[in-house]
């Protein structure tokens, strides 16, 4: 065998790497490093070679080539002064444990390819449930059950595609979406959403209308539609609710849409992709009312559980409905203990055949962190995204639009212009990075506050840039306000 | 925050972790672990915690647990007696590209996000179709380019969307599949394609006869069919081929399949999730004949390129029809680089929204080993097939069913029973595992070689084991046949 790098020099270069990533964290975390880089497309390209080498170069060389053109190329999703979408994040316990699935490389498509891996997986989605305080029929004791998708994407495909098996009676696996079954959700849904229901061949969801001056589902409008639809021959499969929205953290109704999803036999699926994390400490138990009548639910632990990317959460209430609609026996995949239906077999529950060894460096998080750890990490982002509000809410000219969880909503006084203006302004100081939304025709600025090298000081800093920044945009209005007034969307 | 292991304890837990590693890379070598474990469903669940702790733990507790319950209880993919399915496989070269790339925690799901990140990628791809000597349709310095799916499953149902798109003048993406649309493939295909179609929601796909006596794809019957769903107004919209299928590693004739495509306007997806990798051997290359037509393409680089999984590599031709239809531009994912049209948004080219740094890992191993070192794994596990087969050929009582690249198919002489016996003899040695298929009514045991610690001696003693066990199944024949005749499924 012919390799540069032998198992021999392994462990000297993993230690290489192990000091280039506590300088990285301790440079983000003292902000000696930009946010975003300062770069036009193919210039990172114009500075890598050119083609595979044809002999191995040493390990060396390429770790000079990541700290010279790789790392000062990207978007640091760990900076203190990343505010932008949702937060993604790891942890060094997280790290650690990736590393040794990375080393393992074990893939559990089935129990009998992976039998520890399998139970870890399912004992880790059980323990992670209690602890959030989700419903006890996502565990996988009864019939319910948690797997690790990679995203929040796919678990919403995945909810799709068993409830088409169930509402088809499972004729679906055999023909097809027929042109029958239809998705539902706002206009408010992540853009995953529509695109699973693009995926499963449904086409466009149909957009429920939201709560007059909220981003929350309105359920009457919901159940107006399902009763039209059914009338017309169509079926209502699925609706996609959400437990924090991407726009503005807005929290939907989930009780009083489930009462409508049972009345129709639609699935309901709750996207809780950011905000279910919250969960963790009791005082935030609130958004996930209503989710004990969920057919599923996902969380991405990558985002504010401190487990790193992709490591999405996902339970089911039937296991059944899932495993029917997915299941594939070919020749070559038979084997013994799947035949005796007494274990779980994850190539049923995701679009892939292969299952990578996630559960592990989640298993690392839960433990080294405890439940009280995890609890301490989401109150500090909460209290920095209070110092946040507090900060827009006192500063004159900013509207403080929305406040829900760790995400903070504002934008300029006056036209949308002059936030856009800003927002291209703080792009280029490469120092800070929020990302918009547009709530009823206004463009706003979100600031997401997740990551766990931030501090109230670096908090301070990135609002004191916003202010100066602001305040060199010119003023299309004869006065600023000197009040500015806070609406209810997506805040409880 | 509260959080036990802190960033100053990282790098001594990346040691014990890395350490970790190298004793079990030479316990496997040295073959002192058995390939899969003596495990009943429940036995590991029960020997682990039943919930989060309240409070942290320490790392060394729960490396502790990984020693004592984790590890004993996996499947041990890199064993060198490991012959089951194809091949899973890491190196040390990626194993220290994936911890960068978990510590950077990067998500590059636009260009805007991670740039260094995805024109790596994109370079990564290019470079890697340049080694493999795919064609140059496929470079992203044309209309085409290369993206890192997770899994081979993942780019079917990827090109079933795009096929879907294109089939449609983009109707699908509106009014979904309508139930007008269908793909094809032989009884042969990995198990993901019929999950694809189920998926993107046209039912079961309509299967296609293989050539007498092989498990090829037939083109004279894959037209007549496509001419008769025409005829009843059925559109066939994507026709998927395997180079190197999961039973036999047998090559479906794509350029006489392509003909087909081209002339009913279906899209050509070709799955070479495991032989792909071997066509970094100028020697190897006839198998990709014809694949200059396909519209699409993929290997898994974690099968057989020394990548720890997952990383599929896929390639288009054309950039556009994936990128229409699976393109989402909700307003807070609006930035300046995507409305530019210049840079390349992986969000795009997948199921999910996020997109992990895969392509540092794969980075890593194509510059640490260069073609020549890459060229000389894939020969040495040639080689080590070739003793094998060589070795069945020469056994009394065996068959030789077919050896095509790494993988050799056997049975014993006289009816399945007696190889469904010494299936489950060997199984309960621990010691090696081979997997079923079944070709035409015979049962057969699939050996695929591919491990990095394999070596000519334990080919031999895997070899001298199965002779061992199946001298004591019972003979259900009068005489065992001296001779053992080589049947052409799938070799070539």
């Amino acid at each position: 065998m012919s390799v540069t790098l032998g198992d021999d020099s392994f462990r000297s270069a993993i230690g290489e790497v192990a000091a280039i990533l506590e300088d990285y964290w301790e440079d983000l975390r003292e902000e000696r490093l930009p946010v975003t880089p300062d770069l036009r497309p193919g210039d990172v390209r114009a500075m890598l070679p050119d083609c595979v080498p044809v002999h191995g170069e040493p390990i060396g060389d390429v770790l000079a080539d990541v700290r010279r053109v790789v790392m000062p190329g990207l978007v640091h999703w760990q900076h203190p002064s990343f505010l932008g979408y949702y937060p993604t994040q790891t942890s060094p316990a997280s790290v650690v444990g990736e590393l040794l699935a990375s080393g393992l490389a074990v893939q559990h498509m089935m129990w009998s390819t992976g039998p520890a891996a399998t139970e870890l997986e399912e004992a880790v989605l059980d323990h992670l449930a209690v602890a959030l305080g989700l419903p006890e029929r996502f565990l996988s004791t009864g019939d319910g059950g948690g797997v690790l998708q990679d995203s929040a994407s796919s678990a919403v495909l995945v909810a799709v595609v068993a409830a088409l098996y169930r509402a088809s009676d499972g004729r679906w696996r055999e023909h097809g979406t027929e042109g029958r079954y239809r998705l539902y959700c706002t206009d408010q849904a992540n853009s995953c959403v529509p695109k699973a229901s693009r995926i499963a061949g449904l086409g466009e969801p149909t957009q429920i209308t939201t709560l007059a001056g909220t981003c929350e589902m309105d359920p009457r409008a919901l159940r107006e539609q399902l009763a039209a639809d059914r009338a017309a021959g169509v079926v209502p499969a699925i609706v996609v609710a959400s437990v924090g929205t991407t726009g503005t953290c807005a929290i939907d109704p989930v009780a009083a849409i489930a009462a409508v999803c049972r009345e129709f036999g639609a699935w309901l699926h709750v996207d809780a992709a950011y905000a279910g994390s919250a969960a963790i400490c009791p005082e935030n138990r609130w958004i996930n009312e209503g989710v004990e009548y969920a057919d599923s639910y996902a969380v991405n632990c990558h985002k504010w559980l401190l487990t790193g990317p992709p490591c999405d959460a996902m339970w089911v209430a039937d296991r059944h409905s899932l495993t029917a609609a997915m299941d594939i026996r070919p020749p070559f995949l038979r084997n013994q203990a799947s035949d005796s239906g007494n274990v779980t077999d994850f190539r049923d529950w995701q679009v892939p055949l292969m299952h990578p060894f996630r559960a592990l460096k989640l298993w690392f998080v839960l433990r080294t962190h405890g439940v009280e750890g995890l609890r301490a990490h989401i109150r500090e982002q909460l209290s920095h995204a209070a110092l946040l509000a507090g900060l827009v809410r006192d500063a004159p000219g900013f509207e403080l639009i929305s406040h829900s969880l760790g995400l903070v909503c504002f934008r300029l006084a006056g036209d949308n212009a002059r936030t856009e203006h800003l927002r291209t302004e703080l792009d280029a100081t490469h120092q800070i990075l929020v990302t918009p939304t547009t709530v009823d025709g206004r463009y706003i600025l979100r600031a997401a506050l997740g990551s766990r090298l931030a501090s109230q000081t670096s908090v301070r800093n990135a609002w004191a840039l916003v202010r100066e920044i602001a305040a060199s945009i010119p003023d299309d209005r004869p006065a600023l306000s000197e009040t500015s007034p806070t609406t209810s969307v997506g805040a409880r």
